[in-house]
């Protein structure tokens, strides 16, 4: 009889739909000793490993799982993280944020606040080609909506060409040609070693003057200050950011005054805890059948 | 030999594509009383139609063709407006538009300026209800995208059900219920008797609270006053404006103050002359050819 124990700060948004979906045999316990499955926040979890002393299986109910890979914590145990559940909300929150810029959006609430009859010519996503810094499930389904739109569409990944979606790929070392006459560069990166500073004051010159970078991954892959550079140099001609290096972001970090830059707060795509637990009970079909889990995280590769 | 006249405030842009299609037989003339063929814009084309002496077809570079619905000037050609077109820019707008709402940018920006590392909780397009009031090949294009982005659809129209990304059709006089529990109503209307003010206190007043409006239709669709009236009462949550019952707008027009009301200037597709030339030399061939020409008017709908 498999007990559960469930690490969020929103615990109670997960334990009711888990009660209601009637998992056989399991039970959930509030002491750490006794589970054998963890459902939560990576952080949570890293602070309570040396407790779950008979832990076999962790769901993270986030994608990113950092905090676990730390290669002196514990690795005796299967992780799984979210996936198949942003993609969705990544695609409204890039695609909302392009058709922003290219739609003039804000010039033309000046434009009304001041009582123009303005027309500005508005920018269009078809036509325009779009590079994704990592493709996996969330790269895909940006790929998916790129399609849509009537956009090419770009991937670099360490090796994968799974994504139908994507017209070419890219390896490394062939970043700058990867990034050469892009419109849009979206960053969708876990934090790696790999990744760190993947973009960097080289790869942000390699792009057109008017592309638009756009990161929802993380913070580790931008190196700031190149970034700030490219901004105030018009190397680039805006940015989007929803993670940092550090968050929550300094007040004296550089970014809050950069031009040209928009920043969100880590919120492009959150976790709704009936998404995470459809994941779940799907999981834990397959753990009750000593089947191999969904999204299961390699700890050599951290993702 | 047909002679074709451009009548159009950008002819350049028209006669250099249109010439290097090098289309048999064609001849581009500047003598409105020797033309064959008309393309260009419906209000300069009303203007010259008296000196069209031999006139038999003409070709809209728009879609709203209403300044040659008159009953008093001739209807003794074939018409044909541009269709097919227009879609993906009218969705790029859109849905430009309801994710700038759902994912609060404009909240966002603010939070940036004033420093503060604010998280608004963002609202998603995917489960929501779209209803179009209207469903042509602008409104089908929008469908298409809702269904991308996994909306529900709802479509209002005279009589047809021919778009498959339309869950539910409804026609008159149930358009209280085509509007009841939307998230979110665009109107893409084409200006004809039937529509005026087909957007009035009424209609507003079932929508819920929440709704957005759009209208990339044509101003005569909507009660002005009664939609200033619903945003100040809250009755929905915020509309947006690219068509006018006057345009441009005259200076004292209520809407310039009015709040939750974002506007456009007539701007949400504009016509590129690379497309309609296609859909010229596509309709040219079948001219010549003796059949039945693409996207034709009926002078007695209005569309």
């Amino acid at each position: 009889m498999p007990n559960l124990l469930i690490l969020a700060s929103n615990a109670d948004e997960y334990t009711r739909p888990i009660e209601s979906a009637h998992l056989q045999d399991l039970q959930i316990t509030p002491e750490p000793a006794d589970c054998d499955i963890v459902l939560g926040e990576p952080k949570l979890i890293r602070d309570a490993l040396p407790l779950l002393s008979s832990v076999k299986w962790v769901q993270a109910i986030y994608a990113g799982v950092e905090s676990l890979m730390d290669p002196a914590l514990r690795r005796d145990y299967v992780l799984t993280n979210a996936r198949g559940v942003f993609g969705e909300l990544m695609s409204e929150y890039v695609f909302g944020y392009l058709l922003f810029h290219e739609k003039k959006i804000l010039e033309r609430i000046r434009a009304q606040e001041s009582k123009e009859w303005h027309r500005p010519e508005s920018g269009v996503l078809r036509g325009k080609t779009i590079g994704l810094l990592g493709v996996g499930s969330i790269g895909a389904h940006l790929a998916s909506t790129a399609k849509h739109f009537g956009m090419s569409v770009r991937g670099f990944t360490r090796a994968s060409e799974s994504c139908s979606d994507v017209d070419v790929y890219y390896h490394d070392p062939d970043i700058l040609k990867f990034v050469e006459g892009l419109d849009y560069l979206v960053c969708v990166l876990p934090r790696t070693q790999d990744t760190n500073k993947i973009v960097d004051a080289n790869l942000l010159n390699a792009l057109p003057a008017h592309a638009i970078f756009i990161n929802v991954g993380r913070g580790n892959a931008v190196d700031e200050s190149a970034l700030v550079n490219a901004l105030d140099e018009g190397q680039i001609a805006a940015a989007v950011l929803d993670v940092f290096t550090e968050e929550p972001l300094p007040k004296e970090h550089p970014f809050w005054t950069t031009s040209n830059l928009l920043m969100t707060f880590h919120t492009s795509a959150i976790s709704y805890p009936e998404n995470i637990t459809k994941l779940f009970v799907e999981n834990y079909h397959l753990y009750m059948n000593g089947k191999s889990l969904k999204y299961q995280v390699d700890f050599e590769r951290g993702y």
